[in-house]
């Protein structure tokens, strides 16, 4: 039996016509400061107007007192337990990237990173070196290390300092440690395997390899040298397969699709079987006008929309408070497009909070706002403070699907 | 080891004097309309001034996002994870009429129905026949079908164009797919087995069987020519065996009462092992004055009332604001002689709602109202609205016996 909630929406969930948005703002909730959090201080007539006329809550991510990563906040709000379905960080990433894993394959995230002298990692970015960098540093690896034993070694240049390792080989599992000791001033970690199983054995051994010819090619490689602090060595951490999720189609009968300028959430999407409809996502940023076009463009085909927002969490973690609301209010302004795909019911809310007071992903439960024509009405903001006690009362992230289905009256009646 | 919360409960529950009246207003919840549900624009000032004094909180019946029918939603309210003891509408259609089932017979409920002649179903309710037309039909079918290869077949009627049809024999299971399509303009299913259990697949057998030959008894019946759309052919669902749930008795160590005036709450209320003290329920509607009377002269056989009140659920699937609210106010006119009865705790909350806007059982949580002498008082009316943020928060439907028995002080303490 699926874990929940999925089990319930494989058998109660029915196809209709009504369109459901599901709008995540990455990171967005927060903890107030002089009383006053992004949210609340963010000036949104546009999600003042909806958030009247919607239903509010609460929501936590996983469980209280858990911050999580990217991969495990969306699964939840995919109504995935992030808990039976572990997804490594490297999987997230080769998705991201347009890679699509086969069973006979491992993809890891990699970290361009600089080794002081004394063997201890001095930056873990070395200094976010620039993307082309990255690029010649990768064509250089891929040349110097075709494979290992007898598992092919594919590289590719995600941004900046990240890259993503992908193996292809027989008898290669999942379960291997990082070698990123995640600070500076220690060593890196040996590849360690986490069981005792010979396929993941055989993965450390392959990746222990990987990090020692690389780390000596970069040392080798002049064009290493002109850097400050100089990209000589790699990290690897995220290891892991690709899960056998069941797919959106299958549980929710819904014809999904994805707009999200940044890889992870778009590979994260694919995952549980979104389509990602194809744009040009080069440059930075938001890439707003890019995910407008798309939704104009390609909305029709789909039944539930996921929206992704990346900017809130990004000065979150920089503890920005008003480029945060800024970003909150550059959301607001671009609402009414997304209202204009007609939405049944809009859901929205973040993966997790990322409070501008703690710089990073955090525990708080965060707002959640569903808007649609069965919804009570509880004539408040979209804030913090107001959700408390709203009608949706305290969530969880998993809890959130049923109930977007549910709104859309796409869920029949549970026994007689 | 029994699901939650049967498992805390029978550790900890301890026989006591003190009374515990349970109320149910079936499908009481609603979403506001112009800012004001049945239950906020009642006037009801009996109740105010126990929801005064009592907690509020908001229950979701099942779990977020889903719609429970009448079965699953009085066993979540009586602490039987509905998901846990799924019961079949058949079981609680044969258990509502007054039928014991024992372990070797198979419930299931039966529709008179309108055939086509292109072998579709013209019409699922036959025209909702008249019960008198129902009573001869099942004669007819009775007579001309006794049994079937070793099985006993017994048929009752239950109203207009329902019946229950009970199979008594060796080696029958309950697991048999619906024959009823559930929408006109498709030809009735063949019964199946949903398993390979030998056993179902008799029952099965047997059930395809009773359709053809009741099929063909009334296509020959002159009283059935009379009739358009004719009642001429049967479908059958929700077969199932009596589940096995631990009862009241057992679990909570309560000796409870069911006082509802129809048969299918009566029923799931046996089933639980509650007593129905025996009435005449003659007639149609609420029958308030045959409740009251089975309260005042049974009632101090327990020490635990589930008292039903059908109509708001009526009204709420009828869409119909006002009716729904009169219920609501008929129910408060009778309140102070429920509480005559001198409960300790008292309990008022609905299976589910069904709000008039959507005329079907919802998803949304439920105001649900703890009255006794250690509740923290909310000062609130028992709305919708006021029950947002009462002192008992957000809870579901499982959670609310171990809480009346708690108020009760029929709980020990858990651990030294």
């Amino acid at each position: 039996m699926l874990p929940y909630p999925l089990h319930w929406t494989e058998r109660l969930a029915i196809k209709t016509d009504s369109r459901i948005l599901f709008v995540v703002l990455d990171g967005v909730g927060d903890v107030p400061i002089n009383g006053e959090t992004p949210l609340s201080a963010a000036n949104t007539p546009n999600l003042d107007a909806l958030a009247r006329d919607a239903s509010l809550g609460l929501s936590t991510p996983v469980a209280p007192g858990v911050a999580p990563g990217s991969g495990p906040g969306h699964l939840a709000l995919f109504g995935y337990d992030p808990l039976h379905y572990e997804v490594g960080r490297g999987v997230l990433s080769a998705l991201g990237i347009g890679l699509d894993l086969s069973p006979n394959q491992v993809a890891a995230r990699g970290n361009f990173a600089t080794l002081a002298p004394d063997g201890t990692i001095a930056d873990r970015r070395a200094g976010r070196i620039p993307t082309d960098l990255n690029k010649r540093l990768i064509a250089l690896l891929q040349d110097a290390i075709p494979s290992i034993e007898d598992v092919q070694v594919n590289l590719y240049t995600e941004a900046e300092y990240r890259f993503v390792l992908v193996l292809t080989g027989d008898g290669l599992g999942g379960r291997v440690a990082d070698t990123d000791p995640g600070r500076t001033g220690e060593p890196p970690r040996p590849a360690q395997a986490t069981t005792q199983d010979p396929r993941d054995q055989k993965t450390a051994r392959i990746i222990q390899q990987f990090v020692e010819k690389a780390t000596h090619v970069l040392h080798e490689a002049d064009i290493v040298k002109e850097y400050d602090p100089a990209p000589n060595t790699v990290l690897i951490r995220g290891v892991d397969t690709k899960p056998n999720l069941p797919p959106f189609q299958q549980v929710y009968k819904l014809t999904p699709g994805a707009i999200a300028s940044y890889p992870m959430y778009r590979g994260v999407a694919r995952l549980v079987g979104m389509e990602t409809p194809p744009a040009d996502w080069s440059g930075s940023g938001e890439r707003t006008e890019t995910k407008l076009k798309l939704l104009r463009e390609h909305g029709d085909k789909y039944d539930f929309i996921f929206f992704h927002v990346k900017k809130t969490d990004s000065y979150g973690e920089d503890g920005n408070f008003e480029m945060k609301k800024k970003q909150i209010e550059d959301f607001d302004a671009i609402l009414p497009d997304l209202l204009a795909w007609k939405p049944d019911v809009v859901l929205i809310t973040g993966d997790h909070s990322t409070p501008v007071g703690v710089k990073a992903h955090s525990w708080h439960p965060l707002p959640v706002l569903i808007y649609g024509p069965h919804v009570r009405r509880d004539g408040r903001r979209f804030t913090e403070m107001d959700a408390r006690g709203g009608s949706l009362g305290t969530l969880r992230h998993l809890d959130l699907m049923p109930l977007v289905l549910a709104n859309a009256l796409k869920m029949k009646k549970f026994g007689a």
